[in-house]
């Protein structure tokens, strides 16, 4: 049980030096899509900070490397010596283990080192681990940290996304990051319920279906009783937000939580977040990493608050489901379905809409949008955080947030799986959160 | 199944006529005891509010008064009439249902009505509702509004002393609510181990056991799989807690969440609420409601927001019970042992030294301190509010708030009981709040 | 010079028996006076505070008893004992040079001392204070000290009635503090121009024609060089004030300071404190200390903030007179005219309509509302502060405030004299602040 | 009189001609100056917003294009077609009568245009205003724009340098805008006190001394009485500074303003801004725009609030001038001497030792530092705003902020005069301002 605490590539079953040249591999070609990733930006959008839980991009590219420098070259090289000794401060972000941090709200403020520089000092670090896997293709221990460096990698390049359009969004010019729908006939799909009969399940990361890599907090594996219930066959549609706000939805305290009611009156809102009054007076328009477009009905609904997501369910006459419930759900979707959805690799940096259901198989699990779920971000049963300075990565921050799961269209697809668990404190709007109902069943 | 969704006395089992009478004496047995609180303060105590969060006595003992003139008198009198129809909104506390609501955090603003004219509602009230219950002896459903009623009653009386308490706090002269110390001679308590099986099984309010009311939110009993843990059979004490202090668990952030840890800096948080380095110069000082008194080490510690408790509990090596642990723990208490806790009615007003331990059964249970569970304030599978204008009462505020269980020095006697739910955000300090530890077994 | 900079009976002039007989009538009277002001209040009234600028009036009452206690009793008296230890610092205002102090933002949390506890104190430092000046009749340090003592309590009495007006004004039952209005017939009088040729002159207080005691602010007399103005006959009035409303005043930022209308934004400025408009539907009611009432067009406007009065004049096409023009217009008025204002000996409680204007000479110079002047609070050349604790009485707020003129409807009639000088920043409103206009002559 | 109410070259005597390509030869060297200012720095660099009250470095040099465009282009240009229309919002700083703005806090948040984009819009304007030029040699109204344009420019050049300052603060490296320190032995100068007779005096812009532009702030020309007073022959040093430091002077409240005590407290203020304990344990280092030195104690002392000025002066046993007694010594000094100060041009970006005086004549009374007056930010009297839309200008901000004078190392030596008042709010730091003592002569 053990093993399974730790940042690891479990039984990866391969022989070593084979192993080794994937990772090789699989280095290059993560740490190459976080710098195609800035591509569409000025060194100036690179330095954008819009409020304190978000980065610049160049910050971004700057602390990824950092994680190797950090956890890696100084363990693993002999002499190791710093890129520059005044980055240790300057690219942590909140392992107080490794030392001093600089103020997350003031990340918009380190115009020097430059963008340039941060590349340079990404392409000196990557040829510095390529030569320490060289050295070491045997190291069980190099490998689980190369391994959690390139999954943190994949998170922050979700970040990267979510970050820059929020900070793009305070131009008034509402300036696309991207110019590339994807093209699509609009098939409108209805609502249907899929019930799951539930019991005493073992649920949490199994290595059998879901790779080779966990983080600490989706183990252990646990046993959970779930009653039956229903979950929605989809996610929840532009459209039908636009029926929950000519409701009236976002003025009745009732369908509120008393703490997202005062969110929503301190916020004045009444729309999900990048939404506005469209200018030619009805409907609305979006703000999207693609510039401003027309809200289109059947897009899967994002950037909702854990609040706006439950009030919206309540209307519905449904709930949010549990996160053990949405990964039941999730294990029943058959594994070429899983593997076909909207992630980043695809380039439409938004949701997009569903074209066809199967029907017994709830659609839209992965990509697309998180799905809120109505589970706080506790440990599990049993939950040991990894040891050492990586120990800080998850466990300190369950409290006051909750899960979201399935992966968005910024997340890369093999960085998803049904066991993974995001989590955000219940105002957070930035990322790409949506929702799908679920129900009892009598 | 729906009856228990509802305020309700649960199968009273009496002659209604009978049960109209117990009814009658319980009603004027805790209307009279929120006035006997007050008894200790003036005028001018009873106008302080210290903090939002906090209400003053004069507003509470209205408060308490207005729900039964709104609940009950507005539906039960045939020519209703209020009081003072501006105490609709004045004492209305936050209940979107019934209308407006005067501003919280300006409860201390309201001079007129005085404290005089309050009581006189309070009389005026309960000779209203008294000829209310003698016309309708039978009517169930004015018998489950004045339970709940009653309920409520107790609910703030408790935070009518904890409100004090903080209010009084204010004033350099740390003066004394009350004085008389129950006495007695201490007996330190080994910390020991008691060990459940868990399993897979049915918790929340069981009528059998738990009495004939509870609240919507301990509701609908339901399965729920525990792994096998260990328990305390004591509360955390002040001596542990120096041990804890004394070890620098204040000023190492891997001690707590990183929330807790951003709590304690920006309250420059070094110690529990209301206590303070001793004057001369050793130990520290407890600022209690019998006034200002040295810390003693076999009491339990109180006053813990759950960002402390967590942070005791991971620098002993422990963790918090989840609720559901601690049902199960408390259910195995023998009902004599669970009724001579340390409640309102020993009039101590403060955690007090353990005596003796039996060997297999957790001790302090029930009355001394509230204790934070590792459980997040969420809605029990199929929990459905109550229905009409009491709905509001505990559903809408299942959000960044985790549940105590126990009761405490201030909980009525007969207001607890092992299915209760409080609730609280992780940064509350004001209530009588403790911990008990609790850890997996391996 | 000298003499003057200090607190002082100036040329006292009578032998020193009978002058100290007048210092112990006056002493009683004052004393008197501001217990006389709490009679329509009850205890939880003189405990509001409703803002960390206002304090309850139990506490001006103690603080103000305080002042004698600490500046006098400890001084003049052999064997000096104080009424209460704990007072010293509870009850000190902002006198660094006494020691620690109270926060001023919690002064309504201070329930004990009880109001009644209060009024001990008070009887017994005015015995004391009595016997003192018995013992001492000769001592002109003392009669200083005494006489400072006495205006210091008639400026509290003033912030005592603005105080509690403020806290009254968040009872949604408009309390009203006294039911007196003073009768009076309309008789609108016409906005005139008297015109004043200046030139260079001595301003500042004048012991010749200002009476035996002055603040240090207003000394020393010194030169100043004044151009020629008109200063408007009367003060603007509510009629006045509804005009700039209706045109848009409040809405049109050219009018106003630019730290003004970010002020006017912020607070959602749209009519003066204490207005509402009328539930009929039409004009304004407004709150006063006789509760509510219609807003009456030929009464001077009040509890305007600097910005509103700046932003009035420049409408109207004119401006704020410098305290300099206002105190040369206001030795102009004769002085039996001068005597005759809206004092709170009228009992009054609010400004009055003016009933008839003399053609040479301004009338409402003194009494009814304070009027803003464009002068900043700052001091005259050559000032020094008084010597000695009572150092800090003025000169330390000398910085971003503006000088008011004139005293107002709660002014003791015998506080005010041409040279004074009251000050507040520019967004305070709950003062009985007013304006008169002034303008250039080409 | 008129005439010098409105932005102008007052009576230029050239004629148009060759004024006109004196005016060409100015305008292109004044915009070529901003240009090289940023010389130094990145695009991120010129990116940075490090406070609300701070602007980007591409912003300022946006705005000042922005200016040109809309109150020159837009009136002269025949078929005036915008750069870019988005523009008009986006760089106007504070202008309502131009429409809206783009929130300041926000203007860090403009990452596009890029400032490859900024260049462009300026190299465009500056052909097309030079065409204008061309095409109306003789325009007065043209001409008195431009030239207020262009000490627009200059007072914005001074901005960048204090804004990129404190934004580069922000960089735990200190990274140096500059590294080119003016040599300079150090010749150690006695503080003498000048003395001055004062009278009625004739104050304000006299177009005879003061050039051919003045604000209108700086007008109309009027009469003063001062009294005698002695000013300080020097500017107070960092070591003057020091010796208040180590006196105590940040720790004791009855130096300070109780207001600048407030400060002090809240700002934990302990010495000037970018001042810090010396790595090497003793005496101070200085962040400047030069990088990290250690403090100079023959240096003027700068980047002081007003509050701090105000309480070293009290401390010293003497006061701030007034801007008018600051005035009255400044046209005492001989016009050659004068011009011959630490301004922009000498590229120090800081303050240099003084290496001589004369013995009749206060020295540094331009350039270095801007000097606190204890004269508040007033209209004079009869003061006008200008007419049109750059009446906006100076006005509005008359309100708690106090005046300095004399320009600093950052001002253009070709933008101040005698008549110069500068101003900002009493807890502003980030501009080079320091202060000269004064006292009364008794």
């Amino acid at each position: 049980m053990d093993a399974m605490l730790s940042p690891q590539p479990v039984q990866l079953g391969l022989p070593a030096e084979a192993a080794a040249s994937s990772m090789v591999r699989r280095f290059q070609q993560v740490r190459a899509q976080s710098v195609a990733l800035i591509r569409p930006l000025s060194a100036e959008d690179c330095q954008l900070q819009s409020m304190p839980d978000a980065s610049p991009a160049k910050w971004h590219l700057a602390h990824l490397t950092w994680f190797f420098e950090t956890f890696i070259l100084e363990r693993f090289e002999t002499n190791f010596k710093p890129f520059d000794a005044s980055f240790r401060v300057l690219f942590n972000s909140y392992y107080n283990g490794v030392g001093d941090k600089y103020p997350r709200p003031q990340r918009g403020m380190i115009s020097r080192p430059t963008l340039e520089q941060v590349l340079d000092y990404r392409s000196e670090v990557d040829e510095r681990i390529l030569a320490v896997l060289t050295q070491h293709p045997d190291d069980a221990e190099l490998a689980k940290l190369v391994t959690l460096g390139l999954h943190h990698e994949q998170q922050h390049q979700e970040l990267l996304l979510t970050d820059i359009k929020h900070a793009l969004s305070f131009n008034p010019a509402r300036p696309a990051y991207a110019r590339q729908w994807p093209l699509a006939g609009i098939s409108p799909q209805p609502l249907r319920w899929i019930g799951f009969e539930g019991g005493l399940l073992e649920l949490g990361f199994d290595p059998r279906s879901d790779g080779d890599f966990a983080f600490d907090n989706e183990t252990p594996r646990h046993k959970v009783y779930i009653a039956p219930f229903d979950i929605g066959s989809r996610l929840v549609t532009n459209g039908e937000m636009m029926a929950f706000i000519e409701d009236g939805g976002y003025r009745r305290p009732e369908l509120w939580l008393s703490m997202g009611w005062d969110w929503a009156q301190t916020n004045h809102a009444a729309m999900p977040l990048y939404w506005q009054a469209s200018d030619h007076g009805c409907g609305y328009q979006n703000f999207t990493l693609q510039g401003l477009v027309e809200v289109d009905a059947h897009t899967p609904v994002c950037h909702l608050s854990y609040f706006e997501a439950d009030a919206y369910a309540r209307w519905a006459g449904a709930r949010l489901p549990t996160e053990f419930e949405w990964e039941l759900a999730a294990r029943s979707v058959p594994a070429q379905q899983a593997t076909q959805g909207n992630f980043v690799e695809g380039a439409a940096y938004h949701p997009i809409p569903l074209q066809q259901q199967s029907p017994g198989s709830p659609a839209q699990m992965f990509g697309d949008v998180w799905e809120w779920t109505q589970s706080n971000y506790n440990p599990y049963p049993g939950y040991k955080p990894w040891e050492g300075l990586v120990g800080e990565y998850n466990g300190k921050f369950m409290c006051n947030q909750f899960v979201l799961r399935g992966g968005s269209c910024a997340t890369p697809h093999s960085h998803i799986r049904a066991s993974y668990r995001n989590f955000f404190p219940p105002d957070a709007q930035w990322q790409f959160s949506g929702l799908r109902l679920a129900r009892d069943i009598a």
